[in-house]
């Protein structure tokens, strides 16, 4: 495809081949990778909008099939061949891209007090949360460019999403994790036939050692922010609500944020829509935090980022130093959105009614998103006719710790027992 | 639809009336629940399949998306109203289907060993099993006849999937289980909200106990196979094999076997394909049970059932008294498929190449077809260039523990060791 690359943060524009080929990841510019602070010139892919449109109309678009982003080659930085009739991606097989697909009806409608949710399932994905949409472009990347091995950083979804997806394509995957890992993700970074590394250190410590091994030792590097096509992947999900929703995309987005790559991949599909002509205004993003790992809510009052180290049971947003905290900034201010930050109490909280009334078993980062719904709604902070989408990003089951904490250890009894209390 | 039951021991026929206004399970006349027995009379339901061949050929089904059962209204025992033009079944809205929607593309294909392989992935349903396709047939016939309680007894994943369809329909749930439960299975039914009632025993007096209480309470009882329609939502897996391979069915299916009820289900589909002459002959079903449960292995040898208490680490298929016995045998009978036992051992070593190979995470029942696939080959029991179908039926999350055996507890180091560990 044609496609270049621009800083987030100088705006200067480079050429895919000038980026890809000498594996640049940051900005040559003004890029800085610096401990325990954000990335600076991140950079962001860029299409030729303008020719995009020409080839196809909103309408035609609108046919495509949602959970396979390969079926719109011209927004994606890979290589394709005869794009018209076949969607063949250079080097890799129709069977490799079967085994990323996600869910084609992720988007789900309930009712909740009169009013309609949706809910965005991302737990059903091939490796069981929303990193499988980055982590599905870098490993069709790395095929494409040669490339056997690769590392990541994680607090966990991002590593076990890696691992997987590296299994389903033939890669090699090197993750590093953090001591506070949970057991589940753990397990699935080591049963995908990852290299695991866990640092006695949080997950900023864990970004930083990942940057400086896979430097030294040439693996190509998913870091979230750093590889800018984590938020392109990340971006996909923005396509998939426009596809689902038929064009009528929803009021209100409230998205988890840890290193805020997420959140800045929806933002820029969105901004993507914008730019075709084929949505006319930005849905609001609304940035939702653990209050103990709340850097971004900060940064958007006061301007300024200031290191605090994370604490909080939504392992998956536990991040003192977002990486791509300013392309998150960017997207909040520029929607009229707003940053929330929510308990770990009202976090397990809404972990328990997301399972009891929706039937989805969420973990703590997603449910936030549900706990911030609601104060949303008591604080007046949207309106009343909005159509809101909530976006759960990972599966209960990578951390049953956190559902025992609001679940009772029941009762074992004898079949007799049972058999006298329930029916005397 | 027009449908009547059929029991699979005496083949007496009644009419859907009959038995659904009367809350009638096993057959009338001849059907026996005993503990630790296989069910005797378990009912079939049959429809008019010369009538459904009449108004939609082959060519025509074969275009159906796969995933959804509701989209052939006329092969289901619910009520529709207006089947041309719109969908509707009575009593139930769209968005409560859409949230039991399977994957459109479960099967995915692979090679090994030179062989293509289809692995069939139902690790991510609504709540990570195979089971959500009979609990979704289940809860839908409860939500059309106003009833608002449901129970069943479950080795882990009947229960959980029971608990979370019924958390979406809105539905209430009671669910038994022994105690040997895996944690993530037992959290999983707690968190949907139901109510659950753990036995100091196995699996067999949790189906025992659950029949009781439920007569005595009056729920209605999703015990599998006891309820016809668990046969019968399990059907669907034929049809969305049928589908997805656009009718050039695999030749030999692989399936794990505890009750029976998923093979007897598929088998039932399969069988219900001929009918219509949609297909030319059944495949050959090989049923693949741990060695230390191993009841249908046994019967199909001396055509005599002897309880024997299961031992297994694969819970999911850890049942003495296989309550669908006879239908399973049938299934492997008819199809000239087999019966194939494997050990815990194998099973392990299969989930750990099916995660690393494949990238798919099963739980340990899932894992023995893999299993059983590599035995057979080495056994010469199937043929060379025979088309092969895994059924992975459950979510590895679901019982970390077994992953856990074969993975090593992984150290813990400082950044700094790491470093000078892996850079030098």
């Amino acid at each position: 495809m044609n496609y270049k690359y621009i800083c987030t943060n100088c705006n200067k524009e480079y050429s895919s081949k000038e980026i890809e080929e000498n594996f640049i990841y940051l900005c040559p510019e003004c890029g800085k990778a610096e401990k325990n602070k954000p990335l600076r010139g991140v950079l962001n892919v860029e299409y030729d909008y303008a020719e995009i449109k020409k080839n196809i109309s909103r309408d035609e678009f609108l046919k495509i099939q949602t959970g396979k982003f390969w079926l719109y080659p011209q927004l994606w930085p890979l290589n394709f061949k005869n794009i018209k009739g076949t969607l063949e991606i250079v080097k890799v097989t129709e069977s490799q891209l079967d085994r990323l697909a996600l869910l084609s009806q992720s988007i789900i409608e309930y009712k909740y007090n009169n009013n309609t949710l949706l809910l965005m399932d991302e737990t059903r994905n091939p490796t069981f949360s929303y990193k499988d949409r980055a982590s599905s472009l870098v490993g069709l990347k790395a095929v494409q460019m040669g490339i056997n091995e690769i590392a990541a950083a994680s607090t966990g979804n991002a590593g076990s999403s890696l691992a997987g997806i590296s299994a389903r394509l033939g890669l090699k995957s090197h993750i590093f994790v953090p001591k506070n890992i949970p057991d589940a993700k753990r397990i699935q970074i080591q049963s995908f036939g990852a290299k695991i590394y866990i640092v006695d250190g949080d997950y900023d410590n864990a970004f930083d050692l990942c940057l400086e091994v896979s430097q030294a030792k040439n693996w190509y590097n998913r870091n979230t922010a750093y590889n800018p096509l984590t938020i392109e992947g990340k971006k996909s999900a923005a396509y998939d609500i426009f596809l689902s929703t038929k064009g009528y995309i929803p009021d209100n987005i409230f998205i988890p944020v840890g290193d805020g790559v997420i959140l800045s991949g929806i933002y820029k599909g969105f901004t993507e829509l914008l730019k075709l002509g084929w949505i006319d205004k930005l849905p609001k993003f609304i940035a939702v935090q653990a209050s103990g790992s709340d850097a971004l809510v900060r940064y958007l009052k006061t301007n300024n980022f200031e290191y605090k180290a994370a604490n909080t049971i939504a392992d998956s947003i536990s991040a003192g130093a977002p990486r791509n905290l300013y392309m998150a900034a960017k997207a909040v201010n520029k929607s009229n959105g707003f940053a929330i930050p929510v308990t770990d109490y009202e976090i397990l909280s809404a972990q328990k009614e997301i399972a009891n009334k929706f039937g989805i078993l969420s973990e703590p980062s997603s449910a936030s998103v549900f706990a911030a719904y609601k104060k949303s709604v008591e604080e007046n902070k949207i309106n009343v006719n909005d159509k809101n989408l909530l976006l759960i990003t990972g599966n209960g089951l990578k951390d049953i710790s956190a559902l025992e904490q609001w679940n009772d250890k029941p009762e074992i009894k004898s079949y007799e027992l049972w058999k006298s209390y329930l029916i005397g």
